[in-house]
This record gives C-alpha cells, sequence and structure tokens, in this order.
C-alpha cells in the first residue's frame, strides 16, 4: 500500500519530488528498485515514528534541500511522507486482529497503537507544518497544501457495529481529533493547508486477506485502485474540505 | 467532583455499599471525613490506573467482599468507582490547558493522556467486567448494571470547534470509541449492563476556574447540581441506553 503510493506519486506525475521515509530504506527491496529508477526524484530518509528527534532531522533536512512541502500523507497509521514501515505494521497489526473481545484487551496494544497510529502523525503534522504553510502559498496548482492522514472506517465511533480490534479502532478515532483539533487551528489562522482524513477501501494484501472473506463482492480493492482514488482526493482537495473524513469514493464518514 | 460523587452515593441512598478507589486513600482527608461517618458502607481501595495488577487485586477484593458490582463510574478520566485521584488530575489538566497550538504540542502529554482517560477506564471496565455480570442479573432495580464513564463535550469530534487541547480531546475519543466497543460486545452477549458516557458539564471548581470566563451565564455548575444531574441519568438508565453519549441534562452528544 505505502510503496504503491511512492510508486503512484512518482509514475503519474512527470516532475516534482518525492521524499519516502522509514526506520531503515535500505531493509525496503521495493523501495531501492523505485530508487534505482527514479533516482533524482525520489529520496529515501530515515525516520523512526515514535523518536521525535527524526521527525525534526527529517523536517530539517527538507527545509535545506527543498524549502518547502506540498503535501504530506501518513499512510497506515505508521509515518510517512508517505510511509513503508512494514514491519510496525505487522506487529501491530497482528496485535489489533486478536482484539475479538474486552476481556483479552492488553495495556501494551493499546499504548502501541496509540503511540504509532495517532501520536506519529501528529508530530509529523508538528514539525512539517512550516514547510506546509511555505508549500501551500506557492507553487501548487491548488492553492493549498494538503496533509492526508489514512484513518479507517473502523475508527468511526458512528459507524462501529461489529466491535472488537479497540487498540485500533480507538487510535484512529484519536488521530480523527487530533486531525480535526489542527484543521481547525489551521482555519482560524488562515494557513493555506487542508486536513484530509481518508479511508483507502479494504485493499487486497498479505495483511488484509485473513479478513477478506467478510467483505461483499467487488469492495476488496487493488492496491492501485485504491491509491489512485486517495491521490485523486488529495490532487483535488479544495479549503472547504479541511477538517473531513472521506472514504476512498469521496463519500463522507461519520465521526 | 470525585469527592461529591462518593458523598452523594452515600447520602442519597440509605444502603448500598459504596468503594472508592484512589492512589493513597489516606492522602484524602475528604474521603478520610466520609469514611467517619459512613464507616460500614463506605470501604476506600487503593488502585492505581495506571498498574493494572492493582486493578485486578481490587477487582479480586470485591469479589470476595460482595461478590458483585451495579454500578461502576470511571470519574474525571482516573479511575474510580468512584475516583478521587486529585493529584493526577491537577498534573494532566495542566499539561492539556497549556495545548493552545500544534506547536507545542508534546508526545509525553499525548502518552500520559491515553494511558489515563482511555487505557485506565477500559482496563477497569475489563476486570469489572464479570462482577458487574452478576450485579446485572440480581439485586437492581434496573435489572442492568451500569458503567458510567466521565467523558466530555470537548471528546466530540464532530462538536470541536474551537481547536486546542488536543491531548485531553482526543484521549476522551478514544474513551467514546472504547466504550462504544465494548458497549457492542455487551449487547451481542446479552450481558445485562449498559455503558454511558457522561459530560458533567463546566464544574465551578479550583481546575476550571481559569478557563470559565468563556463559560454561557447559567452554565457554571456546582458540583453538587451536577453530580446530581449525573447520578440521576445512571439511576434511569435502560437497555437502549448502552453505548450513548449523554449530557448533564440528558442530551445525546455528537460522536
Amino acid at each position: 500500500m505505502c510503496l504503491t503510493l511512492v510508486k503512484q506519486l512518482l509514475e503519474k506525475n512527470e516532475k516534482g519530488q518525492v521524499i519516502a521515509t522509514c526506520r531503515n530504506p535500505n531493509g525496503s527491496a521495493g523501495l531501492l528498485e523505485l530508487k534505482s529508477k527514479f533516482a533524482e526524484r525520489l529520496d529515501l530518509q530515515q525516520l523512526d515514528l515514535t523518536v521525535e528527534t527524526t521527525i525534526e532531522e527529517s523536517a530539517k533536512s527538507i527545509a535545506e534541500r527543498y524549502g518547502s512541502l506540498n503535501v504530506l500523507i501518513n499512510a497506515s497509521g505508521i509515518l510517512s511522507i508517505p510511509d513503508v514501515l512494514q514491519p510496525v505494521i505487522i506487529l501491530t497489526f497482528f496485535n489489533f486482529s486478536t482484539e475479538t473481545t474486552l476481556s483479552k484487551l492488553q495495556r501494551s496494544s493499546l499504548m502501541l497503537a496509540y503511540e504509532v497510529n495517532a501520536v506519529g502523525p501528529v508530530l509529523v503534522m508538528k514539525h512539517m507544518w512550516p514547510l506546509l504553510s511555505i508549500g501551500g502559498r506557492s507553487g501548487t496548482d491548488r492553492d493549498v497544501a494538503v496533509i492526508a492522514n489514512l484513518s479507517a472506517r473502523v475508527g468511526s465511533i458512528g459507524d462501529n457495529c461489529l466491535g472488537g480490534w479497540h487498540s485500533y479502532r480507538s487510535s484512529k478515532a484519536s488521530l480523527n481529533q487530533l486531525t480535526k483539533t489542527v484543521s481547525v487551528e489551521f482555519a482560524r489562522k488562515k494557513d493555506p493547508i487542508v486536513c484530509l482524513l481518508l479511508h483507502p477501501g479494504t485493499v487486497d494484501t498479505d495483511l488484509s486477506r485473513p479478513f477478506q472473506r467478510n467483505v461483499p463482492e467487488g469492495k476488496l480493492f487493488t492496491k492501485e485502485f485504491s491509491v489512485q482514488k486517495l491521490l485523486s482526493i488529495i490532487s483535488n482537495a479544495k479549503r472547504h474540505d479541511n477538517g473531513k473524513f472521506f472514504a476512498w469514493d469521496s463519500q463522507e464518514i461519520p465521526w
């Protein structure tokens, strides 16, 4: 999913720099392959969502090299611009999927989910904010910069009819509230940045395979399809979209 | 607020045991005063929300002494049945109130807020669940046991028009999602427990004093008034209220 985001950002545009961050850039064969093809346009940076100094260093390096940002994508609840932190995705996902009942809920799963899915993304927003303010004022067709935080429909409290997945659900509800809170500040300060929360749909990946049997026919998407839809929402974002929660098909999701 | 809850629970009922928990029961003059007046009916227990073994021990002790619970109140974001953890309330409150902008947001404030306001209450629910199941099936006029988690209107994502207080807001949104998730499981299992989320209104306390100037006339409540309203909602809770978020005046609050 994250790799597909990077790939499409590079392939669908003829110019523009893409900065992909992860804990260990040299450990991702997919990223290294893209790097060999798009050497000039793809910048790989080391960043650990749970270590704020690495976020600050990334922001500093982007400031020095590029001076601004037009789009920030916090993907998969792990950090990104876009992100490729597969090992942590797997770890957290497997923890969450065993949470079928309150009696199995673990404090450590909850804290990890908040750290990675809510705190990490908002700290990235904090440190990239000045770069996005500059980016929003200059050099885009949209006249705004965009922050897209990958949330999930299961993070919706109003839409929660099945229960389970306590850590994942509540960390995404937190991310939704944090993003909404930040969007209010940007609007009040007339900062040219639009914050979006996006639900990618159920995507056919190794991670979702154990849960695919409950997905209605025609609602299990390829990574390519889902990423195309999300990038289209990001490209077409307008100021009045600030602070909203959209599914892959641009339908708003209740909180 | 918490002490007023304990006081009214004891004074408004002629019988029934009240178990009040806090980190240091001997450190609260107010609780000790109530204990001297209601020696038989008030049970003070040591419990630290951030140490799960103390929650387990409290549940075990309640099981041995009383065998069941009819009401569980997680008050003020800190643990309780009801709770009186004033030192932590003050600590967290002061952190949150300085969060007027994204640029000041601290990772440690966020993590502390999640730990105390979301993780603590759900772990209490986890360990008290068997006692509430028994309590709901026997010995109440309501034919259900009630879990009342003190949330706050500022935890509502849909109602968030002012921004700021990131940690407090997002931890309460988490608590809302966790409570909703648990309520779905109770309903599915036909467990006779109703989960409520309650907003006490703005109450005139030392803690709220710095923020009172924005409160509309007639909307700043005494602790006694607010607690009376919340206890009335708890007493009148029905099965169809399960998983809902109510203000002091019984109006539903959007997620």
